[in-house]
């Protein structure tokens, strides 16, 4: 006999899920109602209006995928893309690489545009693409690559994208929240995000947004979507307004007390505040982290504040000490990923995880396991360090 | 500015979500961890264990799809049907009709077998369209209609499958928990569920399972799975044994709490005692009933003790009864579906909200209702008769 469960107190600064405010966990555990409930679906417009605010954007068709972001990912490239299409990805970390999969998936040809990992995506190399590919009708990139810590700009890749008659799909899943994602002034055209990153709810929902342009392509489809879960003409006929709210799937009721929670909390604290609080916790992080002789892979110009990808010191083992972070201090950060691993470490600062109180704890435990391996020579160095960036 | 929602406190009888044990709201509330910490590891593999049990099969490719039934659904599909192949569909509700859209996303012809909305299944009539499609390579059908209330012969129809050479897909979302399903006795291929139903746990997970046969087939395709998300050999690098639990997706770790909470119960109730249960509740809401003059459209044979499908009295509206035992005893049962709308109502009596109290709630409503229109004429007769069924 197999019997409850019961999961350890763990602080989460990895790459995501990050650590969920309790207030959203209580959330989780109200009592679930049905999913055409006349309460669940006022819910359902409040969602919408706090994911257009999230999103920075007033596109109608704007709601959350019931499935994880990987599903926001492929619901935007099989509503978007057809067989015989051509798609320029650019790569610059793990998830460009996953979007080529999943254009090549939908019958089409990926045009891949890659930059070193560890920097932004180059516009500069977009152009030559978008103009070397008349036929694209998709430029997809990733604005906040999880697996480097990079920022692209994205403004300009997206503006780039439509001088060159493209659509543009925006990976947002770790920006959302943590840095400005400004889908309407950007002119973006389809972009997803998750949950578990900086609107650190529990991970398995994704955010979504479609501009009038991309709502437009997908109506003149001459192939089906071939995915029924993720078709949106069909989603939109539970969550569009002036419907008679058509069942289509049963939506994870309780998984969406939590997003409208963490969204209300989004709101109240406002976002411009949520950015400077992301940005203000990575800056101590960054002081202590010097301290201990301990390099970011990204210049400073392009850094994520809510994800810090490091360099591991000389002769530190990787998995041993992050395996004595989670033991001795209940702390999770995370490995690299692909070419990077075991080189890096991914330390978020994600949502509710990024206060100052993560960032001490995070820079005692590794000033004293680093003090045992005699790697860090000057105790305390670390902590002062971020606590004078906090006055 | 937009507040914390509070749901009402409703008493869910409709198909499904179905009411949630406290236990399970709770397990949802507990602290998120990684989905790469040890101690999530643990959770996996006690859930892939319990999905076993349930499903009573060995199969080691058995998992939660991080999604709802109907990704569950679309996830045997996909992996399974390639371009060009032909599936026979059997079609006796809504969702056979869901399956045919998914075998010709998929770029396959659908056979379709059509039976009457509220019969089973004939197996005679599937028989008949093996023998007439040789090439055919997969059958698929419900074996307990959500939308009708009819239960099929799984047994039956799995071997005939197997006869002709075919892999069968099995829908068991609303059978799973409340009535026997035995994947291993029935053969059955692919067998997909959801945990809102009679595993009454809150939406938005699917529990799926692949024979060795099924995985055979995965592993000879020609071509690509075309969902990324939902490709069961991406899936198993992080779900499967013997590996390094390779990261595919952010697996929705409060959400699989609830599931591991909601199989620990079941394993503790044991199977028989939760049909035995099913059937109870069902007996005494049906004796309750026929008091009232409801008739069921199912005939005694086929019938699910989980999904009650009746026939609304002559000069009853549909609607506003619905809306006024959801206003005034906060009770939802479930409207009709497709041909069968605004003709039956759908009275659920699945996992936890099976039991005494809500058979009594709902029959005391409704007769309550029916009585201010003088429809039902001998109050007390319908609890009463459900009363002497539990003795």
């Amino acid at each position: 006999m197999i019997g409850s469960f019961h999961p350890p107190a763990r602080t989460l600064m990895g790459p995501g899920p990050s650590d969920v405010n309790p207030r959203i966990l209580e959330a989780l555990s109200r009592p679930t109602i049905g999913h055409l409930d006349p309460a669940f679906i006022e819910l359902m417009d409040e969602i919408k209006r706090l994911l257009q605010f999230a999103f920075q954007t007033r596109n109608a068709l704007t709601l959350p995928v019931s499935a994880p972001g990987s599903a926001g990912m492929e619901a935007c490239f099989v509503n978007l893309v057809s067989p015989g299409d051509t798609v320029i990805v650019a790569q610059n970390g793990v998830f460009g690489g996953r979007m080529k999969e999943n254009v090549e998936r939908c019958g089409a040809t990926a045009i891949m545009v890659a930059d070193d990992w560890g920097t932004p995506v180059e516009p500069q190399k977009v152009e030559d693409a978008l103009r070397a590919n008349p036929r694209a009708s998709v430029l997809a990139f990733v604005h906040a690559e999880t697996s480097t810590g990079a920022r692209s700009d994205a403004a300009t890749l997206c503006r780039l994208a439509s001088a060159h008659d493209c659509l543009s799909i925006v990976d947002v899943v770790t920006s959302l929240g943590g840095i400005d994602v400004d889908v309407d002034g950007w002119g973006a055209d389809a972009v997803y995000s998750g949950t578990q990153k900086c609107l650190s709810c529990a991970p398995g929902i994704s955010p979504i947004t479609f501009s009038e342009r991309a709502q437009a392509t997908i109506k003149a489809r001459k192939t089906p979507v071939q995915s029924w879960f993720l078709d949106m003409d069909l989603v939109m006929g539970y969550w569009g307004e002036n419907t008679r709210r058509a069942y289509h799937h049963t939506a994870p009721v309780n998984a969406l007390y939590g997003l409208h929670e963490t969204l209300v909390i989004l709101q109240a604290e406002g976002l411009e505040h949520a950015w400077a609080r992301h940005a203000k916790n990575h800056a101590a992080l960054a002081a202590g982290l010097e301290q201990l002789g301990i390099e970011f892979v990204v210049s400073a110009d392009y850094r994520l504040p809510q994800l810090n990808c490091v360099t591991i010191p000389d002769g530190v083992d990787d998995a041993a000490l992050r395996q004595q972070l989670l033991r001795d201090y209940q702390l999770e950060i995370g490995a690299g990923l692909g070419p990077l691993a075991g080189k890096v470490w991914r330390i978020g600062l994600m949502g509710y995880a990024s206060n100052p109180k993560n960032v001490l704890l995070c820079l005692g435990a590794l000033d004293a396991i680093l003090r045992q391996q005699g790697i860090s020579l000057d105790s305390g160095a670390a902590v002062a360090a971020a606590q004078a960036v906090y006055g």
